[in-house]
């Protein structure tokens, strides 16, 4: 057996890759599709490869974490991988004490309320996610022609779940600080912030061709305390990827006010939830960035025709933007049939771009 | 001991009050406020008289719905009273099986799913509903000078809970039953439109001076598909109240996409969240509605300070409206210090409208 060396990243060239393509802005062969959390619990083979495993430990499991990225990429096509993970997991890596309870979500032991707290939180060492980005060593070497797109949660994300100690509908906590305490708020979301991009980081020196930046939670704000609370932070974030010039999406559920901040913050792909049109979209980002998006995920619990009648709209629509990838307004939800993920792949792959 | 006679309803002259001057566009004496959720959890005395006490239980038992009702009025000293009720004692008083759990919310025990579901769905005759309409001749005895808001829940969100069985984050079933079955779809929301507003015009021909119509998720929707599934039945509910002629409010939350359609269906007040700035709603709804709202509940977990500057901002916003009835931009949430309520309702008694 040859002694073990370092891998080096594996060098693709996906110059030609449809979703690269449309991130950039150009206009590919077909429009790219892939799905938020299609990896996951509407795959069967998903569940079987979870089961017995803690959801952080399968995110920092390498072989795991790759199988996991490849399964939708084999069974639906789709035109990019997103990295398997969570969005606490640079928390964890950092050592600060998460968990994720199976049918509650993130649960934080210490909530962060206080500058004395916000100062105890530990740093991210690019070392601390050598897991994750081993799972993209192994990923370049297993996806061929396919992008894989890197992953973090943005900074106001994860300081809500810091905040608040774990899931919460009103972030009421959140934003008492975030109001009462601006120093406080703007002391914990500039280590989020480092954090966050010492993490896409890492992902990018890997070898990943794009990253998400997700803000779960940023649709509960108004664009005002957005604008004021958080754009900095997630600028931060995106700007710090200036470098390596890999294409950088921005998504948030509920955004539909924030669209033109978002854009705003450095993202080159903005990402569009169901409830406003990809034409309309276009108009609040002033029409200079690709978008992602936008079909409502509960469509794809409807008959088949109403899901193309859908998706072909969509597709309309998408081309008042500068480029256009194809997916979902949020993530794949658990109870969907995965047959309707694949055609609907093999629909959006005849549709004129 | 004289024979019972039944109690007319009690006629008073509130042509003065705030809340029914603003709602009717004009320029009151001062900003009028209420809270939505104003009875409720975030009161001790309303915890301490709704222990051993089922949700619906409460709701039609019309001394008990009095007097809960009663409590932030006389606490807080808002601008006006609102039913205490729930978004499902209509279904449940026409006999539809649904139980509030504790903790989950309404429960039906036979979803509906069918054209089959739905013309088993029974109607509500106003006799059925003489408990709430009861406790309307009760609170006209004991409000004085302050108006009483009537309450329904709009048939999107009767629906969701009908066909989801329950309430739902993504409302799957509900969307793919509107998409994949229209025929059934709007079979169900036009009884759904007669129950709300049978149970409406009870409440307003037993005396109250307004009323809510409450659209809980139909933020959910697009503007493409509240206008194609929703309006046309909101609308029928509300021009349903086109004679009496009380103020008509209607709310939904995260519908800054919709205020211009939830207006065009017949409300006389437009709800408005704190996504949106009233300046904006204003001219998202053609500058011709009154508008409620919008701070939001999370901001009164925050230092006074920060309490008030909202307040203010609110207020001058408010003033791009022809009437600004001050208001959350959702419910009290349930850990709100009632005494941060009570100086926020003297602050907005002090600025000017």
């Amino acid at each position: 057996m040859a002694p073990a060396v370092p891998a080096l990243p594996v060098r693709r060239d996906l110059r030609a890759a449809p979703f690269l393509r449309a991130a950039r802005g150009e206009r590919p062969s077909r429009i790219p599709v892939w799905f938020m959390r299609q990896a996951g619990r509407s795959l069967p083979e998903y569940r079987a490869l979870r089961a017995g495993h803690d959801m952080l430990a399968a995110c920092l499991t390498p072989d795991l974490a790759c199988e996991i990225t490849l399964q939708p990429v084999r069974r639906h096509g789709v035109d990019a991988a997103i990295l398997f993970s969570d969005i606490v997991v640079p928390l964890y890596a950092a050592g600060v004490g998460v968990r994720i309870v199976p049918g509650t979500g993130p649960v934080v032991a210490e909530p962060i309320r206080t500058l004395d707290d916000v100062e105890r939180l530990p740093p991210l060492h690019p070392e601390q996610v050598a897991p994750v980005t081993e799972t993209v060593g192994l990923l370049l070497r297993e996806l061929g022609e396919t992008p894989l797109i890197g992953f973090a949660g943005a900074p106001f994300t994860l300081a809500s779940y810091l905040v608040e100690g774990g899931p919460s509908r009103n972030h009421e906590r959140t934003k008492a600080l975030m109001y009462s305490a601006p120093d406080v708020w703007h002391a914990l979301m500039a280590r989020l912030a480092d954090l966050t991009g010492t993490f896409l980081q890492a992902q990018v020196a890997a070898g990943v061709d794009a990253v998400q930046l997700f803000d779960s939670w940023a649709g509960a704000l108004s664009e005002r305390d957005y604008r004021e609370y958080v754009l900095p932070h997630s600028t931060r974030v995106l700007r710090g990827l200036d470098g390596p010039g890999v294409p950088r999406i921005h998504f948030g559920v509920g955004t539909g006010e924030l669209l033109a901040a978002m854009a705003e913050a450095g993202a080159d792909v903005v990402g569009v939830d169901w409830r406003v049109p990809l034409d309309e979209a276009a108009r609040r980002t002033g029409g200079t960035h690709p978008l992602q998006g936008n079909l409502d995920p509960a469509v794809l619990f409807a008959d088949r025709a109403s899901v193309e009648a859908q998706a072909r709209r969509i597709a309309d629509e998408g081309r008042s933007a500068p480029g256009h990838v194809f997916n979902l307004g949020h993530g794949v939800l658990p109870e969907t049939d995965p047959d309707v993920l694949t055609r609907l792949v093999e629909l959006v792959h005849t549709l004129r771009p």
